[in-house]
């Protein structure tokens, strides 16, 4: 083994079966095998990769010499979180369209806003939620906005990970579509590879079938995936049959995007028929839920976990976009997630804290694309680390590590955050970026944000 | 106006209409109005109670001469966070318990568990909870559990407030009663006023009728209220009607209890026929709301807090036990509350954040029986107030201040606490407590805590 230059000593690690659990997916109850705890190990980290997690003080003294050495002594060393949907520059808006319901949060409250956006507030925006994000641990984001170059510059600086889709509606002709390849033909793999690009169509009700099909087409020649809503509820599957005669997750199929490899944002309206769609190309796609949404707006469907689970397609964590969820807190939505699970199908032994920490890692790197580079601490892994302190008074006393992680946590007990083992929190501190200026660059900027008199908005919502 | 001993100045101040809000409980919308926000307020706080609430430099001089300034810039002052239902102690099982059915957390898990208790453990465990609630700003917590002298003790000691009922079951004949009475005589209005008893029959399906009357009579004497777990789940409501022909509410209702004034644990299992019971006596009852715990334990219904609404009942806000709701985050009890109304309801512009606010402060004071000295800002209100730094990046930019604290706030955004004028948190550090003895001493007694090889429990759940 080659010496390494970072070593986090004398940790409690959280890492993983190689590749997928033994007897997953036909087991419901394999995935609590997913996840394992290792206390005193260390982890070594060579050239922004995981070398080794070795139980502390047994890697030979020429591997971890001249290495800079993070304690680890009463803390978790995790993966980073992954946000497998978001819209982050709009921690803009965040707080500005509270109690209504969603058709009204995008007819009368966001489309109108959005009108007003200019580039610089959306590289405020996404700078101010790239520094929430790391500070809770979240190391990679998929995001999907408008401006994305903004996004990227921000990203780049910042040293954080992203996965990164424009926005394009039909409505705008080609230019949408085209603006989406340019971006991916010049920013993926940008950033040392941490940026990662996938097409952006808004959703299945907001481009047609044939720029669908074009976005296809395009994805496979670019070697990428494509990231857009589809079947956000019940309602809209229910829509789509009535108005088309097929569900949204058929309309995927058709146009080619199963196959060529799809982040779905939401599926809370995937049916158990769209399962024969889905099975097939388990290796290429996955559902991002963002459970606080669902409550929040009162929809009564949401992302159908168990059946997907049960079918072998990965399940991501999301936390939708800060204007709707008010966080990007990937902490919080594992915890909704993984209460709501247990409710939903009466079941207290469902989606135990194993298989919610499973989520928000491993299968969260999966929906990202990205399962062979980052959720998990194993060799050959990209060293996005973060370090939580196990020692605050509501996680004491530690009678199981997984329910700390998943029922007791609070955000600001993750200290330490490293992305390609790069330090960008430091001790609750960020190393990368001037969050001040976001806040006050955006907070003058609310009155004219806010102003709807203009009376036009960006798109119509009618799914 | 007298002087002033401490000054909060230029603060954000959370306010409250003076008693109850125009309008309620009949029309829906008013909760809205209750909770108020003042920019750039000082309040003035004499003899640990509020003096004054008045905007920043207004106060005459010789009133504010010599006071201990705390800076109030850019920080939310609010009134401290009530807890309306909790086992403090229970710290010592958090996460024992993970992932089972309700009567299997009773039966299998928590009752044999509590066979091995010492008092010195219920000492322990109280004051790590204290401690982490001070730290996420609830200054007062309504307790029901064992060993109560000992968190008695705790209290006291801590300078937090709370409201006392020692546990018992008809099971023990008339012992649990009488200590229960003997604690109220000992320690109601001790600590300088902080500590309030209640009578503690554990629930409706544990303790017989008359030893519910005998209670009643003993409450009605004492002068103070019952705190006791009551159609706990629709579940529990249809199993008494069926075993017994009446509802738990008429079982508190023919025993005397509403009478006497009664905190009610959950309250899920109330149906809109028991608000004839409830309706008359509003003035003196209250539901404590657990939703994180009903969602955990996959239970079905929730506290109605819509029906409780329009019935005139104050709702207040609980964690429940942290053995089963892991954490004692009122911050985190309230937003899952307001995500679970919205949802439940159908209804995305019902239970408001500033609505939410109003029952975590101003009903949750009324529903632990001191409605007239906490739960506002308000000349003659105890001082229990916390600030909260507004500043942080996931609450910014500042669109709308209740949504932020309810639905993006973090509990380490409270940096300072005061209860009854007295600092308790300054800047995220306790002044009271020496919680790592409590770590320690409670992690040294796991193995014992969990040793389940007697095959015993304190009693059977069977409701």
């Amino acid at each position: 083994m080659a010496p390494v230059d970072l070593l986090i000593s004398d940790a409690t690690v959280l890492t993983h079966t190689e590749g997928a659990a033994p007897g997953y997916p036909d087991d419901p109850g394999a995935a609590r095998a997913v996840a394992h705890l290792l206390e005193h190990h260390d982890v070594g980290i060579a050239d922004g990769a995981i070398a080794w997690v070795l139980p502390t003080g047994t890697a030979a003294p020429e591997e971890r010499e001249g290495a800079r050495v993070i304690d680890g002594r009463g803390r978790l060393a995790m993966p980073g979180l992954i946000n497998c949907h978001t819209h982050s520059a709009m921690t803009m808006f965040r707080g500005s369209a509270e109690d209504v319901p969603v058709h009204s949060w995008f007819n009368d409250h966001i489309w109108p806003m959005e009108v007003n956006l200019t580039p610089h507030d959306v590289a405020l925006g996404a700078r101010l939620a790239i520094a929430e994000m790391l500070l809770a641990g979240v190391t990679t984001f998929c995001d999907h906005y408008f401006s994305m170059d903004e996004i990227a510059k921000e990203v780049s600086a910042s040293g954080a990970r992203a996965v990164l889709a424009p926005t394009y509606f039909s409505s705008e002709g080609a230019a949408g579509l085209d603006r989406s390849a340019a971006f991916a033909a010049e920013w993926h793999g940008a950033a040392d590879g941490r940026i990662t690009a996938m097409m952006g169509p808004h959703a299945t009700y907001t481009v047609v079938d044939a720029d669908l099909e074009r976005t296809a087409r395009i994805a496979m020649e670019l070697g990428i995936r494509t990231h857009l809503h589809a079947a956000e509820g019940m309602f809209q599957t229910e829509s789509s049959l009535e108005q088309r005669g097929v569900t949204p997750m058929q309309v995927l199929q058709d146009t080619g995007l199963l196959e060529a490899g799809v982040l779905i944002a939401h599926g809370a309206g995937i049916t158990p028929d769209d399962v024969r769609w889905l099975a097939p190309v388990a290796d290429r796609i996955g559902v991002a839920a963002c459970d606080k949404v669902y409550l929040k707006h009162a929809q009564q469907s949401t992302t159908p976990v168990r059946l997907l689970h049960d079918a072998g397609v990965p399940v991501g964590i999301g936390t939708d976009g800060p204007a709707s969820g008010n966080t990007l807190s990937v902490l919080e939505s594992m915890r909704t997630l993984s209460l709501v699970e247990k409710q939903k199908e009466a079941d207290a032994t469902w989606l135990t804290s194993a298989h919610a920490l499973d989520l928000a890692t491993r299968q969260s790197a999966l929906t990202a694309g990205l399962g062979d580079r980052i959720g998990a601490l194993l060799p050959g892994r990209r060293a996005d680390v973060v370090l939580v302190d196990l020692g605050r008074p509501h996680l004491q006393p530690l009678h199981d590590i997984a329910a700390a992680l998943v029922l007791s946590v609070q955000e600001s007990d993750v200290r330490t955050v490293l992305v390609d083992g790069r330090v960008v929190v430091d001790e609750g501190r960020l190393t990368t970026l001037d969050v001040q200026e976001a806040i006050d660059g955006l907070t003058a900027r609310i009155p004219q944000l806010r102003d709807r008199s203009h009376g036009r908005r960006i798109q119509d919502y009618a799914p």
